[in-house]
């Protein structure tokens, strides 16, 4: 997800019903499996876990629940034993006297164990309440099945009895969580890697991408469940190189080609429920990377079709950047329409937002000689306009660094982009980026494994491939340390407890910016 | 509801499936009734009403209902008209830019205004806290039709918005009430009262009365909604003079005769869901109450099937109640088999309880002559020993009223039953009510309609007539002047916002108990 509070009611969208019945037509099956919670758990303090809780195993025994009975305010923690996407059901009745009054239960869903400490009462961020995974449900008879109808994304259950009568107690059983998912772990090739630890940040990368692959590729299973391009661009990679279901990204690449503006700009995300519906939020990079991902797909599949289907979208979005660059190559934003690169609004984008527009470029063109494109050269002299201007007005030579014109201020995000878009040769983006590393780490400000994922891949690309892996490891392998079983939105190596939302309720602990190590382990790694 | 904790879970029951079969075969056939809400309103502070609040007609207008957006903890209160018990549902879609959250949504469904002011997190009473009319719903996917699949008795109705997202606005339309009921006031023969204020109090009376008539008799549709046979004896006597729904009435008989302990004692209540249970509670005046239910069911309607049915059932409870009769003819009560005559514990018990057993032996030997029962000599035998007891040993003539023996101790409850019970004479009867009058009005420490009811009989069957209908209108009046669309379970006029579990949330304002003066306005006053 990439936050921004645009909205922008008066938009006409245009809808291509034959892009959008292919979309359609690639709509996975999903794949349910039912798990049982491995023990009861109970949650205690430790400094060392996300947000300072942990999970123990109770002295209670998950094989003795129903003998269990729970009167007023008391309560059980299940333990699903790993990250899972789905529904929950469970066999509830009643122990004593008649049931004369009906039971009123509180159920908390958490992939992490601090959100069953979270009072949800206390959360008062911006981002809705209605995220947090809590339900009050009353019964009035039992015996019952319990089958909640919502999906849920969490580890950890918890059943709080608010309320039974001083006459009977409620006993629990057959607690089940049917998980969702398009794929399983079984369509993954098994990589067997020597360090432990990259095998484990591999592993947790595959089951965050497997848990956000939905009928679309989501953001967070918990938290926004939705298709973002910038998140569809990463998980499309880690896809390939992982599970690599073809389908879904074809899928996703059509949801977006067939709903643009009237104008043919692409939104940022998209809902597929009530209805196939683009959100009114336009972003800079995001919409260039249509052109990224339809790049990606077709260089992995060489599927013909898509490409002539899609590269229309894709030269349009190219075509409404362009409108932003000056004759000097210059890139000059427009607040209506702003480049994303990071959560972060501490630094200036301008220079990262040059650099991805030239990264772009060079997909593209390759896509219009494929389709031998007329207007190529016009691509072509675009590009080295904007890369001339950024060699000669945006790098200072002294310090080896990408500046931002105007204020020469150096950011972290300018060198990784500008590196990624191999505007420089070899050897200076190993300068760059070894510069970048003296100047710049121990990295500070950025809570995104998005950023941190670009940081990664442009030490790999500048061939600091040593770096590359121990940032990936100092970084991901934290979250693994601080008990993660799925990658997370938001993660700040210098403020481990961050929360962009003040609560972890709120956060999402399964998110798709943060599996790619799947994919920079086996592209860059394990060759 | 009569209060009682009791447990004796190791009762063994004795199910007659040939009297529950008959018992199923008068299940009524509920009748369901659109209700659409008539306004929207404000709850405002106001001591003239009962727990200090009222509702006031809204600036908003309940025509342009779907035009407000509502958003972030903003909500809105529907005004039904009139109090119903039934089912709720309402038409919710989004206002603003696509639905990014989910809707989360608080309803509160209220008797009275001040249930809506009440904070549920505040009680902390030993009644369940599951009782609170309030449900909290997550809506994923707009628009939608909610319908709510629990049953509330309700007038007004809270939709408060807990979150939406800053994007978008939740909009309400076609909120409906189902309304449901055993019969229709369609069923009632009008009558016209000169009294304006006792028209009302029997026109509420009867409203009472239809919203606790379901599947059975019920006590308080919103909580407890049991079948208890205090409530049946009194719910059959209004029903008779109103709706004269026989074979609800019968139904009820043969549940409870249907359902007694191996040695054949009657539960205080029954549970009807999930399947037909009995409750582990025993009262003495309640299990003798079978008897004089029957005697008024068989005196209304001359229905020789269900009296040769139970007539064996109703003389089990005489001949249990017996043995607590010693040769004196002095009732010894014993603590497993308490009586209730009321909820207050303030007074002793002992007099009112040895003339609820008069009261019922009179009834019961009507129905030991018709059955030509060869036992009958048995009772007629065991009721003079009764009397004279009663009249030798509990009369204190000097003061003319009933004592406790032992402890001289004069109360209400004692003159009310024995007069009730017609232990003495006409002249006797009247200086009895008159001398209690005299010192024990106005009444204190009695919260219940269902005291208040046998007084003011105990009055009229006094030839006081004029203080009857003088206590009913004050007692009931009083409600209608505080608001009530349907009589309270609790009511002290000492002390009007009184509450026995010390939140509004939890009490029953429409409660079968209450529903009396329209038996009472129709037998004592009309003719």
């Amino acid at each position: 997800m990439a936050f921004t509070f645009q909205i922008n009611d008066d938009v006409v969208w245009n809808r291509n019903e034959r892009l959008l019945k292919k979309a359609e037509m690639n709509m996975p099956k999903l794949i349910h499996t039912e798990i049982q919670p491995t023990r009861l758990v109970e949650i205690v303090a430790d400094n060392h876990f996300i947000n300072g809780f942990k999970a123990v195993t109770s002295e209670r025994e998950i094989s003795k629940l129903s003998e269990y009975g729970l009167k007023r305010d008391e309560k059980l923690v299940l333990d699903l034993g790993d990250h899972y996407v789905g529904k929950f059901t469970i066999d509830i009745d009643s122990i004593g006297s008649p049931m004369d009054a009906p039971l009123y239960l509180h159920l908390k869903f958490a992939e992490v164990p601090a959100e069953i400490m979270a009072e949800s009462k206390e959360y008062d961020g911006w981002l809705s309440k209605s995220w947090i995974q809590e339900e009050f449900v009353h019964i009035d008879v039992l015996p019952v099945t319990l089958e909640m109808p919502r999906r849920y994304s969490c580890r950890y259950i918890e059943l709080e009895v608010i309320d039974t009568s001083p006459k009977w107690q409620a006993s629990f059983c057959n607690p089940t969580f049917i998980a969702e998912s398009s794929v399983t772990l079984d369509d993954v090739e098994k990589i067997e890697l020597a360090d432990e630890q990259l095998q484990a940040i591999h592993d947790v990368s595959v089951k965050t991408l497997q848990d956000c692959m939905q009928t679309v590729f989501e953001d967070g299973p918990k938290r926004d469940r939705r298709l973002w391009i910038g998140d569809l661009r990463l998980q499309a990679l880690a896809n390939y190189a992982t599970f690599d279901d073809v389908a879904l990204v074809k899928r996703c690449l059509y949801l977006f080609g067939g709903m643009t503006t009237e104008e043919g700009k692409i939104p940022a995300n998209v809902f597929t429920a009530p209805s196939l519906i683009p959100d009114d939020t336009f972003l800079f990079d995001y919409s260039l990377f249509f052109a990224v991902i339809l790049f990606d797909y077709v260089k992995h599949t060489n599927d013909k079709e898509v490409m002539e289907d899609l590269y229309t979208v894709a030269k349009k979005q190219i075509d409404f950047a362009l409108k932003q660059v000056d004759e000097a190559g210059r890139l000059v934003l427009d607040e209506a329409w702003p480049v994303f690169i990071d959560w972060s609004n501490e630094f200036d984008k301008a220079t990262a937002g040059q650099a991805v527009f030239i990264y772009t470029l060079k997909r593209f063109i390759e896509l219009a000689h494929q389709t031998n494109d007329q207007d190529l050269n016009i691509y072509q002299t675009a590009l080295e306009n904007m890369e001339t201007f950024a060699k000669e007005k945006l790098f200072d030579q002294k310090k080896q660094q990408f500046i931002v014109e105007g204020t020469d201020e150096i950011n972290v995000a300018s060198q990784v982009w500008m590196v990624l878009a191999q505007v420089m040769n070899e050897q200076t983006n190993k300068e760059i980026m070894t510069e970048a590393i003296r100047t710049q780490f121990p990295i500070t400000g950025i809570a995104t494994p998005y950023m941190y994922h670009h940081i990664v891949e442009a030490l790999f690309v500048a061939g600091l491939t040593t770096d590359g892996e121990k940032l990936m490891k100092n970084y991901w392998g934290k979250m693994i340390e601080m008990g993660a079983d799925t990658f997370w939105e938001a993660f700040k190596l210098e403020d481990p407890d961050f929360s962009p939302y003040g609560s972890p309720i709120i956060n999402s602990y399964c998110h798709a910016w943060s599996c790619t190590p799947a994919y920079l382990i086996k592209d860059y790694l394990f060759n």
